[in-house]
């Protein structure tokens, strides 16, 4: 059953291998002044560098640059955006990356010109909205499918001084006003970063599936999602530069997490609260933090809905139900997870991304508890999970 | 594989057992005057007529009626219409009801201040966009689901003198304002037209995921939204006031249609056609035209491609494949797709619609034929499923 909910997604999305060639247009709208953000440089090597600084010059506009966003952008990186933010007082942020270089951008976008302790009153303060401080408008040019930042009000920041890596949703003022997502400009992705952002995709889906035991649209659409993420998958790890698969990567990313699949329905989220807290201790790749834990996660709450992991089996992985109960289809639903996991190269322990057995209750510590899908973890079952994950 | 294309929808939903009391604020940017569009008075019967004044006079707007929208609307009544927003210089135009009301409010707000030949310049040239005349902004009330006119540019208009009804995407700035989606306005909707709805919904999904043979995200979406629709229809027949079966029907119909599933392919839309073409000589329920043709129409291009008929059948309709060949299996699929015709109650021939067969070859005359998803169909090829659906 769908529960009451307002959808209103307006960012024009330009998709293809030719969706640079409305960049220029799309920033005929916005002010003159373009503040461009992007990551470590790489887009300087693989031509996407070029191809955004030609669409700003044709387009007439004054270019502000604020390079060196680094994965897991930090609070520390925050305030220098807002300060250059600020003393230039750019009418545009152009995000030219992935989703840690996005959500930076929103980051920047809501923040800049807020007077008050942003950290605290917006990430820490999670049913604080956005002020009423001036909101940037945002774009973005995508090169790595995964988190669905170019779709959606989302930006997770890390303070590094506190250990604490928060996810923020902002709403639909602060969505990027467009995004251009062209797969070939991820064919130049490293291939573990392409992997982190399969997983995170899949994981974005799962952790809005796997909440309620009822009949609702939502969670027959993100079955659809997850074949076709799953199809994709296996066509891209044999070859990167598959095009067919790399353009269903980049959009089932942006579906899902854009608002569609959690329409009229409560979520889990738990898998992405533990994975941010690794990321917080470790500075592990995202993506391979939650595919280290999904497996031991999701076998600690199937108690609580064996039909929901049973129809995953038998939808999701073709598992043959063969007359057995939903424990043992769902277990096998679970056993083709962590294969698949396996079958792609993610992560499918966290020892390996630097997680040791001391620093597990530092972890814990450091995890967010929400309600979850199907029970609420404890302090102790977060360090069990982590222990059976190593 | 996804081609190049731009996704862009701005049509803000308010979905809900409580979605009207959003109806006021929704309403508040915009201007005093609003035409109200409605049908043959049903709504006056259920509460929905009340609800919506109810939100116009606490918005504190001037009301202009203009009742007597039917099924299939005519270019007659579009011109009644164009004539009463005309004269009345009214600010926006809100529809009450299901497809037809809306459809029919976007031709009004597409033609009110357009001096030229709309029915030749918009509809029968489908090339041309909506013309650079003044367009009158629209919002929704949806009490039917089934065509997805809330969430996109569609506006299908039937010409009774020359027996065409034809359907014409206009661009977004057409597309709806908002839209108030409450499951429980559809429930006093007669039990036949609730059932019409469904296979509408469901025709919208299988004209686009009927073309192509490739791996593209767009149709595992299809499917994932395919098993949903079918699984609350068997629901709904049982009991029309399951509010999840309701709920779901008509957030599927709303993705059904609204550019999400078209995205990046190449697409069918024959059965549409000859269904227009039906109704346009029968006056015939949109819906029924389609199922009563349906399994026919796909029996004839089947052949075009086995194996997307049989991933139909093994995914959609659970068929197990059982080392049969495709041609098998998707046979088996459309036994299936019929079965379900029956079983909930819908057209499963054309002649209890009026259809006679000295009426097949000016059927077929006012088929407008497309490329099509797996063959180019003949005026004889249309005579042939029209017999055959008899």
């Amino acid at each position: 059953m769908l529960g009451n909910f307002i959808y209103s997604n307006p960012t024009k999305l330009y998709f293809g291998d030719e969706a640079q060639k409305h960049l220029s247009d799309a920033l005929g709208g916005f002010g003159k002044k373009v503040l461009l953000i992007y990551g470590g440089g790489s887009i300087k090597q693989n031509g996407v560098y070029d191809d955004v600084i030609e669409a700003l010059t044709t387009a007439g506009k004054e270019i502000v640059e604020l390079p060196g966003v680094m994965s897991n952008p930090t609070l520390d990186k925050l305030d220098e955006g807002r300060r250059i933010a600020r003393e230039n007082d750019v009418d545009f942020i152009l995000a030219v990356g992935g989703g840690s270089t996005i959500d930076y951008a929103k980051a920047v976008s809501v923040s800049a010109w807020y007077d008050g302790d942003a950290w605290r009153n917006f990430w820490v303060n999670q049913n604080n909205p956005a002020a009423d401080a001036r909101i940037i408008p945002v774009g973005a040019v995508l090169t790595m499918a995964g988190t669905g930042s170019e779709m959606n009000g989302g930006s997770v920041i890390t303070n590094r001084a506190e250990n604490m890596k928060i996810g923020k949703v902002f709403g639909e003022n602060v969505m990027p006003k467009f995004a251009v997502l062209n797969p070939r400009y991820t064919f130049s992705l490293p291939r573990r970063q392409m992997i982190a952002g399969i997983f995170d995709t899949m994981s974005h889906i799962m952790e809005q599936y796997f909440s309620g035991d009822d009949d609702c649209t939502s969670d027959y659409l993100a079955e659809g999602l997850m074949r076709s993420v799953i199809a994709s998958s296996r066509a891209a790890v044999k070859n990167p530069e598959d095009y067919e698969a790399r353009s269903n990567l980049m959009w089932s990313s942006t579906w899902a997490l854009n608002t569609l699949l959690k329409a009229g329905k409560t979520q889990d989220w738990m898998v992405h609260m533990i994975g941010h807290a690794i990321s917080a201790c470790t500075d592990a790749t995202h993506g391979m933090t939650l595919s280290g834990i999904s497996v031991a996660y999701y076998r600690h709450i199937m108690p609580g809905c064996p039909a929901r992991f049973a129809r995953f089996a038998k939808v999701v992985w073709d598992v043959c139900p063969d007359g057995r109960s939903d424990e043992e289809i769902a277990s096998e639903g679970l056993d083709a997870l962590g294969a698949w996991i396996r079958e792609i190269g993610a992560a499918s322990e966290i020892t390996s991304l630097g997680v040791t057995s001391d620093m597990l209750d530092k972890i814990a510590d450091a995890t967010i508890i929400l309600p979850g899908g199907y029970r609420r973890l404890s302090h102790d079952d977060i360090v069990d999970i982590l222990r059976e994950s190593l």
